[in-house]
């Protein structure tokens, strides 16, 4: 069989695990890599002709298929559809640029016969893509919940082990190399709301609006709440989410990112460190877990160069493409308004010391249909104490009604946090 | 596109299911199903037209593809055969007959430019075939290592659980379904080792006899054990492993089932119930998990169904079947002798209450160089003790050895059990 040629933009991490695991792959020969700075230095065993000039790539007859690893929106989606536009296929680790253009990405590689191949764009080097497009074709799937962010996943994981401040365990994954200098698209949440924006259209057919999906991030955890969480029996974890459910007969989909109380014995709670952790249940397999490396040089190249061989394999079958495209409609799905969902909540607040602050809070709760599970008070300091409540199931809008509330009052110092607690469906 | 037309033999549980999902299944045609008793009351929603002559699909020139879920090595050996022969693609959840027949089923099928799909033989509704095929594409597997038995699971499971003996824990498996009548491919350790050698074959290159592969059942696991493995922070689980190693430069293989001691905050050590787990190692993946059901109608089902809408999506392609050709060698993989592996022990030893019995085992241990990394009574009853010693790194051919002689002792009751303990490798 003659090589298949390639080409890849980007030439970073796992753009440098990229070439070196090409290097073992008789069947794929990659032609160029365009990069910002050609004079860079890079590593010994790094042999790959370079050029500053994405369109050399582009513009190439010879060169097949595309590989991008450049990350970010623009001006990635630019190259990918000027890429498509002169039939190349295209292996991409992109989640931004496919959560933000899935709809118009797809649409074209699907006029052009092309195949877009991205098993890297979700959880790095855990085959979840493959397995959802083709490991359980035959389930309607009904929800997609996971740690999906590794970065998140250590800074809460050292937090909880080494007692430190957020901030400490931020520096510390930083100076790891786990975070990055910016670090707001990883504990902010927008990377998994990326990434549940990809297997919402998997999942369910349709992309997501990545602005549409609600979003906490965990800049706000303490540790005091970890500790709290612990004494309840629980972990904290950023977990993403994407479900249908039917409401009043008419069907819903509920897509968040938040950091969650998690019983401690769930398999969400014993997944520490960057590794991620998908749950995927369906209506015949009942529930599929997969754990394993979600991000890392190597880990991601694996699923990188494993859509490569995958392509390159099927390239000469005729209208192979049409075999690999995902089903996936035009157009964006409509999230349910967070508001709307039901589920039970963990609120901390700082109160001071004075007699019937209990009682108060009690008061508005109910006023607002809150029914309380528990209602403790922890460590009193500086004639200020921690009161923690746990809530049945209710409503976001009727928390977030009586949060409103509760800051108007005396007794209040702050409302140190309000999360929501797992509840497996 | 026309429907692709399938015909199916066996009609068992599996097979009811797969009847059940390919109904929904707009592309598929179900055109008859070969049972061994026509005459056999069927659920209600269960519409196909039977037959108990299998060479009424065989020889049907429509049909272009044969599910086999009746299990067992023979017949189904010569059914696939001539399916095969008569140039039909074959789904099949039959690991038996795969484990045993491979290497001719897979030559012939490559002769005949055929696909052979078996996602359903190994690990029930968990896609593992297909992750191994193409998600790990990129990755050299050194290791497949995983619980891959629901029944033994199960039983496992309950005895802990409910501090029933093992042959209670049997018959209230057998009582709920998930037992046989005649339990012993699943308790004997069969099962497993069917199942390892198709992994061997998809993670090696080649199949690997089934009588090659060094077994222990569970038969011989006590309440006893699973109490003091629990005080030494231990769960016990029948584990498949196939795993490659060098030993003075030489490749070797060593694949095995056996029950062990895993330390209970290990992922193995925390799947309960009928639920399966798989452990990849792969060079550029590190570690990949996957949990979920091991068997049951519908999971089962669902990994068939899927097989056969990935096959009949991809049927109309030319040359498609080399694309889904494993890259399976001819012949069969030598195994290791289980001997020359070394790890550690947990040995049970049933003394009369004497004194110096620690020391006469502990000479006995030594002159056969065990180290001993910890040896404690326990439990003395009708002036008999139990001796649990937890052996260093150590070669099963010298463990064996010390077992024989400690048999021969005046002072022994019973050499109660002799398990290995689980490292993570």
């Amino acid at each position: 069989m003659a090589k298949v040629v390639a080409g890849m933009i980007g030439l970073g991490t796992v753009g440098t695990g990229v070439v070196r695991l090409l290097a073992k792959e008789k069947k794929i020969f990659l032609k160029k890599v365009a990069v910002r700075d050609i004079n860079k230095a890079r590593a010994d065993d790094i042999f790959c002709s370079v050029t500053n000039d994405v369109y050399e790539l582009i513009n190439d007859p010879e060169i097949e298929l595309i590989i991008e690893v450049m990350g970010s929106d623009q001006p990635a989606y630019e190259y990918l559809t000027a890429a498509l536009e002169k039939r190349k296929h295209v292996v991409t680790a992109n989640k931004e640029v496919l959560a933000k253009h899935g709809p118009e990405l797809f649409a074209l590689a699907k006029k052009k016969h092309l195949a877009i191949f991205f098993e890297a764009s979700v959880a790095g080097g855990i085959p979840l893509i493959s397995t959802m497009l083709k490991g359980l074709e035959a389930n309607q799937i009904n929800s997609v919940t996971g740690i999906l962010n590794g970065t998140t996943n250590f800074i809460l994981s050292s937090m909880e082990e080494h007692k430190i401040s957020f901030a400490s365990a931020l520096a510390q994954a930083q100076a790891l190399g786990f975070a990055e200098a910016d670090p707001s698209a990883d504990v902010e949440g927008f990377d998994v709301a990326y990434k549940l924006s990809i297997l919402s259209a998997l999942a369910f057919g349709h992309f997501v609006k990545p602005d549409s999906i609600y979003r906490e991030g965990i800049t706000k955890i303490g540790q005091k709440d970890l500790e709290i969480a612990d004494s309840f029996g629980y972990r904290i974890k950023l977990v993403g989410t994407a479900s249908r459910f039917s409401s009043n007969g008419n069907p819903k989909l509920d897509v968040r990112v938040q950091p969650m109380l998690i019983p401690k014995q769930h398999l969400l709670a014993n997944i520490s460190g960057s590794n991620n952790v998908i749950l995927v249940n369906g209506d015949a397999v009942e529930q599929l877990a997969m754990v394993g490396p979600g991000a890392g040089q190597l880990p991601t190249a694996s699923a990188i160069v494993g859509d490569v061989i995958n392509l390159a394999n099927a390239l000469h079958l005729p209208d192979f493409a049409e075999y690999f495209q995902p089903e996936i409609e035009s157009g964006w799905s409509t999230v349910t308004d967070e508001g709307n969902i039901s589920r039970r909540f963990y609120m901390r607040l700082v109160v001071h010391d004075v007699p019937g602050v209990i009682g108060k809070i009690g008061t508005i709760l109910g006023k607002n249909e809150i029914s309380i599970q528990s209602i403790v008070q922890r460590g009193v300091k500086d004639e200020k104490a921690n009161v923690i409540i746990l809530t049945d199931f209710v409503r976001h809008s009727a928390v977030n009604k009586a949060a409103a509330e509760l800051k108007g009052c005396d007794f209040l110092d702050e409302l140190a946090n309000l999360l929501a607690i797992f509840e497996e469906q």
